[in-house]
């Protein structure tokens, strides 16, 4: 396992990725951006806290053409966003019984950017809008949504080349889950479910230093199994099951995302050679990934590894990886999107076998000018097979 | 602590849930609901997941005027919408690239109400739409969006009266949290920081049996805190500070949401004296309680015993806990929602004191005919004390 780095960023790191981001607004002819979800927040001024899980208020962040971001929020956040990089920052007191935040986020960006803002807001695929309807349909009324612009990419592109710190603290969460996932053989099984189980590969998560183990979905069945989005279930854990973990912990607020297959005592040879389809179709990714190449082409070089198969009925193959779970570009046969240095990615083939099974496998990497840089600990060549029941 | 009820619901309830919104939205001429975020979908399918970390797919659930709910959600969540009762799900290849299930979605719509529905749909306060504000807008246009009612109020009734085996979900996890707080002044804290301290009291809640411990916010200093929303940090603690944990632990699908403050070997006047008003006001407010009294009413009760305070400047001093860690409705001096029977409350009264800092104190109710029922075990009535320095 890998020493902590540092927590939070320098100064001159967010100022690096405001105008990387304000570089790419001018292009678009951007004359703000209004961001409102947690990770866009956090990327641009540091904000962290998981205050988010409470879907009471809303909570903005401008970024104007030039200068530091302006921060419109709840009251509650003042300390927390005054500890950031962040100068101006603009409280209202929420919850408000009639305009929560709205007629200050209007009156902010007509200050920094007139009464017409060619405003880019995130509207394309893997984003939304948090605040309200009523909120929402107010401001695009006020500010004139006829000349907002799709900012989608101009966040995705600055977002998806993740800085030297950014990867470290990503590699530092991956060798905790790669830490933690090497225990499981060491569990004992007999007699638990999937919820004990869960519960106890969280706890090593946190014992090994991770913040938070919040997402681990996964199951188990005979031979395998067939759903890989559910959480835990009460059924006993048997000789002859094959089970799958797959978990995003957070360090710092970036994650890792990746599963790990164990079988409980003995599998199939089916199962078994299920494994060594996946796990050589992402050897052979790992060995073609180059910076230039398209997601697509990646896509491809894992599905001709794995003929006759359709990559396990999940959508894609594989996604970037960061301050959130899931990130863009997909791995799939239609994003053509460049894959470039620094880009951290999930390499992610699943397959279906037997009856109605399905199994899925996953590393995590970055992609450095010769090729891949593995973050995960690379999965074991065949099936672990768990002795302990 | 408690023993754990069942996990799940009912099909019954699920019927009686679905039966209830249908009649209010009887009641506001709706031809269906659109639902679009965990909680609401959570409550009335019973698809529970923490996929829902990942923002790259819009899901959706449409409830009609009778019968019941229709899905349309990525075909990755076939499997586990299956084990719900729900029958009519509808599945698209997600992520694609132009259409993320808008044409499933409208079609859907149409068939079950015509071509100018009136969709009910989640507007005002507390609530957000997610899905891309692109997708959404192809919605408002192709199903008519000026016939839209907002129906915040109907879901937010429905959702706010919590059954038996809700109560009995959020009574257990209150149940468990309580007893991981009763742990923290055995913990040694010589040397440690908060960021220990947290993932510690984490590892309690995990092995006395939470599903997650997700949330978990907090501070502490020089005899108070001055911030409620942190998450922790690298400081040593020292003999004279005061902390506050504050968690909204998880047990299928329910959270608790209550803090508790600590004093590192001793503490000040002014911070017992701090402590003593805000468990007086909370006393006060849970033998006040009563259904028909409204929030406003509650607020004032609890704001007389703190004369001269602004109840800690967080903008209320307690909400509807449930699937979401904060519900409305808020005590506030405007919420003139009325108490019901079977509403899950948190009470958290906060005041200023010293120079600067603050100081939060919450408990977790539901109330009964009769009055308040505590479901977290009640705060000592004097500022704890850890020894262990």
């Amino acid at each position: 396992m890998l020493h902590a780095p540092d927590r939070g960023f320098t100064n001159a790191e967010f100022e690096q990725r405001t105008q990387r981001v304000q570089l790419a607004m001018q292009a678009d002819g951007m004359d703000a951006l209004l961001l409102t979800t947690p990770a866009d927040i956090y990327y641009f001024s540091g904000f962290l806290t998981q205050f988010w899980q409470s879907p009471t208020r809303p909570w903005f962040l401008l970024i104007p053409q030039s200068g530091k971001p302006v921060a419109v929020i709840p009251g509650i956040g003042l300390e927390c966003m005054q500890r950031t990089w962040i100068d101006d920052i603009r409280v209202w007191a929420a919850p408000h019984p009639s305009d929560d935040g709205v007629s200050l986020l209007v009156a902010t960006v007509k200050e920094l950017c007139g009464d017409s803002p060619k405003l880019g807001v995130p509207m394309g695929q893997e984003t939304h809008i948090r605040m309200p309807l009523n909120s929402l349909s107010q401001c695009q009324k006020e500010l004139k949504s006829g000349h907002w612009i799709d900012a989608t990419q101009v966040i995705r592109s600055v977002r998806a080349i993740k800085s030297k710190h950014e990867i470290e603290k990503i590699k530092y969460i991956c060798s905790i889950a790669s830490k933690a996932f090497s225990r499981v053989p060491t569990y004992e099984l007999t007699g638990r479910n999937t919820i004990d189980l869960f519960r106890q590969f969280k706890m090593s998560c946190l014992e090994l230093g991770a913040d938070d183990c919040a997402y681990l979905v996964g199951a188990a069945g005979p031979d395998g199994y067939t759903d890989v989005i559910s959480p835990p279930g009460p059924r006993a854990l048997q000789k002859g099951d094959v089970f799958m973990l797959d978990t995003g912990c957070v360090w710092d607020g970036y994650h890792c995302d990746f599963d790990r297959n164990f079988a409980v005592v003995h599998a199939s040879d089916e199962a078994h050679r299920a494994y060594g389809i996946l796990w050589e179709a992402t050897e052979r990714a790992i060995e073609a990934l180059k910076p230039g190449m398209t997601c697509k082409e990646l896509y491809q070089v894992m599905m001709d590894a794995m003929p006759g198969t359709d990559g396990g009925n999940v959508g894609r193959i594989g996604h970037g990886l960061g301050i959130d779970l899931t990130e863009p570009p997909s791995l799939t046969a239609f994003d053509e999107t460049e894959l470039k240095e620094n880009m951290v990615m999930t390499l992610e083939p699943g397959i279906n076998y037997g009856n109605g099974l399905t199994m899925v496998h996953e590393e995590n990497l970055v992609i450095r000018a010769n090729g891949a840089e593995l973050l995960s600990t690379r999965a074991s060549q065949t099936l672990p097979i768990c002795q302990r029941m």
